[in-house]
């Protein structure tokens, strides 16, 4: 080694050591003859002095010195002078008299400064992504991703999982979202699809008798990138066999266990509570709660379907909901403040927001002379009503008045300062409907995906046909704070059921051999029993750092036109090769 | 779960308890009127009694079991009856009596026997994968690579490397292999490639100052695949700064002293040997050697320099070379041996093999007429000669001569039983020439590639624009028993020597710009001093599990066309997708 410690290292105890430190010049600071230089590198930082009376020669060549240049020093460790420690830096007792010094390579000044504080485009710090890997707060991501993945590794390891690599190089999967696709020049014409998960691969592990298999497995999606997504992204990818929803629950909750103690120290509380999708529903509008927060919906339909307020009535003639909040100490709302909330649910395609403000007991509005007095006390006792309160309600489809309000929900604990960042709450959501219904194209698709497995319960409605919307699955999810982490289900594991699955959306047998023949055919052999979960590494590690966006918490991403402003790829080819792959690009 | 123990797992200590096991059945035998069966999953077999006189019903039952059958088992633990145990099997003391049986699925007769005794064609065990893994020796293969990964992993968090994900949708980079590439649909005309290897990437993130690097990397190669690659392959890729190669010695010998023992019990002897490519070419003809046996080539150019055989004298005039090999006691093969040895040079473009037996002291042959005494017996001398040997020399041009001599080195070894299978000879070449002169495209190329550090007694050779075959790198590769398994260099880190090198192997500045531009632009602000080695893991497990094949230690590999025939990728895709990608296939 070119070094005999990192910058990180040195302390009280290693005064009077010769050392060698090699690293990148971060501040310097010139104080009378003295030169100070922080010298910076993955670990951190240590002080260097060069003297001019103890070594002239060196302290010349120090004057040359300029940021990101990187040195070699030699020098001994020496105490600094008595109140010139840094409480906040490791190394803060030390400081290093060079005797020696190497540059081993100039810099250009950067772009920006290479410090946490910085206020430059996302754009800029993609493009010079080596320089804000250099930053402290990206190093400390990425080397805390590396400590997430190998303590779930070894989570896995403990409980004889074996971690399988799954083919990149696949056949199209069936996801919902589009696949990205691979010309083949040895077969021309066809193409390889990158996995979207290896979702069949793990399955057909299981027929393998790999019965416990786990991956930290790339996952490809060609979406329209939405805010926080990512066209290639990682994910912990589990299956087991001969086992129930319950082993999975338990497994996963000691992951999330682990990995949230080895990473950031939170002792998290096991076993996590759960909640039935219709519930979640019913309570927070959505299938993913925050349950940080109360303010809890409340469905009023029932109370008010003989009122006078034409357009709640009109809505439930038409099959629809009045779902109602309760904003706690929110009486004294300004007609300002009312208006700004109207304008938010209309952004979920609500119609309007009725509101009532709780004074002496009672429900007060512009409209409430359209409701009898037991309706308003019947409101007011549904959602726990005291004075000063503000209840809304928003009248409307089954979609939308859950959709809007569940938003408003968030908005309103926000606002309310209900929510406590510091804390996970973690929720099983159970009990998936197994399908639901494709508004566009008019048809009925799996919820999750077509290997999930139906409801014991529900079978029997299954195969009579019965309204497809209240058939349950056996598929679950692991939400965080109102964000989905994780994803699974027991899966189907006999052929004829699984055929039953992909008629039943729709996909024909031609088709289901061509695309899914393989799993078809596996099952034919003596499939056993599984099911399996995935958590999305990216989203977790958020979690870790408290970032914003999944972006900094992966090395290289991509931007949401999915580019790469350092590499700029993807990028135009030569002919010749696209010759050799068969294709052409369409004019 | 589903049961309470594997069926790996039972001994003599369980006897008594009421255990439930899953798992397939394997053989049955009848005998009498009891029904054993072997109770197999991936762990073990454990043998199932069924007693029509204890479980009657269960008895019925288990009549209709056929081979791959699913099942859980309820019983008793026992001891076999005396003189019936099976010493071979882990389980072989111990037998359950079932008193439950439930049938989890039902499976076709398969195609093949479930047995690691089984001769059929690849191509059938490819397409039942899923049949062809739960063989005993498909799972110890794929479990034991998972022990490998788990073991390397350990290996370097241990000394502070941090694992990190490169991206899959990337740039082309310049190994010299063609990419996969991918049609971007949002940037339409635009393609991604699938990394040969994270190179760039990893000395980027040396540039961003993490400084110990490691990934269990996928790479992708489009080749013309040889008898043993796949398009996608597995290496533990590895990069460090402020290290000279000596670091990367000691890190790689003590990864595979670690996963040699740990996978295999094997102990290795370190520091590994070390020989210069020179050295290597000369006395084995090739940069991979088996060094495991001896014969090593001797050059006699000088020696038979003016000597009266032709064909010698001609081919040393053109600037050839004479190497010769003694095959130890080959005295008395017969004119058929000889002459099935010449055609087997000639396959490596040698015009002939002349041969001289060793007879009381002198050498005799039908062309020793030529030589005079002196000439014979500096030849004799030369390959340490004794009486019964016989020499071997090939006249070709150094390429032809050194590539024939090494595989027909390789093959009187195995002829001679001179290998020891069970040995594993380690071997570190370094001095690689830093570029290869293409004699299909006429022009000098790197012979590792353009990243590579020219050797530091040479910078002065490359400036004068020296003939550049004289030129020697900072590149290593270790070999083991004769096959490279782990290849790397210390690499240019300062803009001016990578331009220098794109120059010299006809890499224009702008073409060097854009597809290297963010690799010198990251050199421009402030690049360490680094190195890094890569492993090839699919290789490396072939040492552990004794495969004469990758494709027996991948767990979904393709065939020599990159075909999948279980999955049967690459596939056509139909035009709504080919239109979303902007690209058409050409008749």
């Amino acid at each position: 080694m070119l070094r005999t410690h990192t910058c990180g290292e040195l302390q009280e105890k290693d005064i009077s050591k010769t050392v060698k430190l090699c690293g990148w010049v971060g501040s310097r600071r010139d104080h009378g003859s003295l030169i100070f230089i922080d010298l910076r590198d993955g670990y951190g930082l240590t002080q260097i002095v060069f003297d001019p009376k103890t070594d002239p020669a060196v302290h010349k060549e120090a004057e040359g010195l300029r940021g990101e240049f990187v040195i070699s020093v030699e020098g001994n460790v020496e105490s600094r002078p008595e109140g010139t420690n840094n409480d906040k830096l490791p190394t803060g007792k030390v400081e290093v008299r060079a005797r020696k010094l190497e540059i081993l390579n100039r810099s250009l000044t950067p772009p920006f400064e290479i410090t946490d504080a910085i206020n430059v485009s996302e754009e800029a710090r993609l493009k010079y992504r080596y320089l804000d890997i250099r930053r402290p707060s990206m190093q400390k991501a990425l080397r805390l991703r590396h400590k997430v993945c190998k303590l779930a590794r070894d989570y896995f390891d403990e409980r004889n999982f074996v971690e399988m690599e799954t083919p990149i190089l696949t056949k199209s999967t069936p996801e919902g979202a589009r696949d990205y696709l691979v010309p083949s020049r040895v077969n021309p014409g066809m193409f390889y699809a990158l996995p979207q998960s290896p979702q069949l691969f793990k399955q057909i592990l299981m027929v393998s008798s790999l019965d416990r298999y786990f991956q930290i497995a790339k996952c490809f999606r060609d979406e329209d990138l939405r805010a926080d997504r990512q066209p290639e992204f990682t994910q912990f990818d589990i299956e087991m066999s001969f086992i129930t929803e319950e082993d999975i629950y338990e497994l996963s909750e000691g992951l999330m266990k682990k990995i949230f103690k080895g990473a950031i120290g939170a002792d998290l509380k096991t076993p996590f509570p759960r909640l039935k999708y219709s519930e979640a529903i019913a309570r927070f509008g959505c299938d993913k709660p925050d349950t940080r927060f109360g303010l809890e919906l409340v469905e009023i339909t029932n109370l008010v379907k003989d009122c006078q307020f034409k357009i709640f009535h009109e809505v439930i003639k038409k099959g629809g909901l009045c779902v109602a909040i309760n904003a706690k100490g929110c009486g004294t709302y300004s007609r300002g403040q009312m208006d700004e909330l109207i304008e938010f649910v209309k952004g979920y395609g609500a119609k309007g927001l009725a509101n009532f403000k709780v004074e002496k007991g009672s429900l007060v509005s512009q409209i409430d002379k359209f409701f009898t007095k037991d309706e308003l006390s019947a409101i007011n006792e549904a959602v726990s009503g005291k004075d000063s309160d503000m209840i809304f309600i928003v009248a409307d489809s089954l979609r939308i008045a859950y959709d809007s309000m569940s938003n408003l929900r968030k908005l309103l604990g926000k606002r309310l300062n209900l929510i406590d960042e510091k804390r996970f709450e973690f929720l099983w959501i159970t009990d998936f409907p197994l399908f639901q219904y494709n508004n566009e194209e008019k048809r009925w698709e799996s919820e999750h995906h077509p290997f999930t497995s139906c409801h014991p319960d529900d079978v029997g409605l299954l195969e009579e046909g019965a309204s497809l919307g209240s058939v349950r699955s056996r598929s679950y999810d692991l939400v965080i704070n109102g964000t989905e982490i994780g994803s699974g289900s027991i899966r189907i594991h006999d052929r004829k059921t699984q055929e039953l699955i992909f008629k039943t959306i729709g996909i024909s047998a031609e088709d289901a051999l061509t695309r899914f023949g393989f799993l078809l055919d596996a099952f034919k052999y003596g499939a056993p029993p599984h099911g399996g979960v995935a958590f999305g590494l990216d989203r977790l590690m958020t979690f870790f750092t408290g970032s914003e966006s999944i972006r900094d918490v992966i090395a290289f991403p991509k931007t949401q036109k999915a580019f790469c402003p350092m590499t700029n790829a993807p990028s135009a080819i030569d002919e010749k090769q696209l010759n050799e792959l068969n294709i052409k690009i369409k004019k």
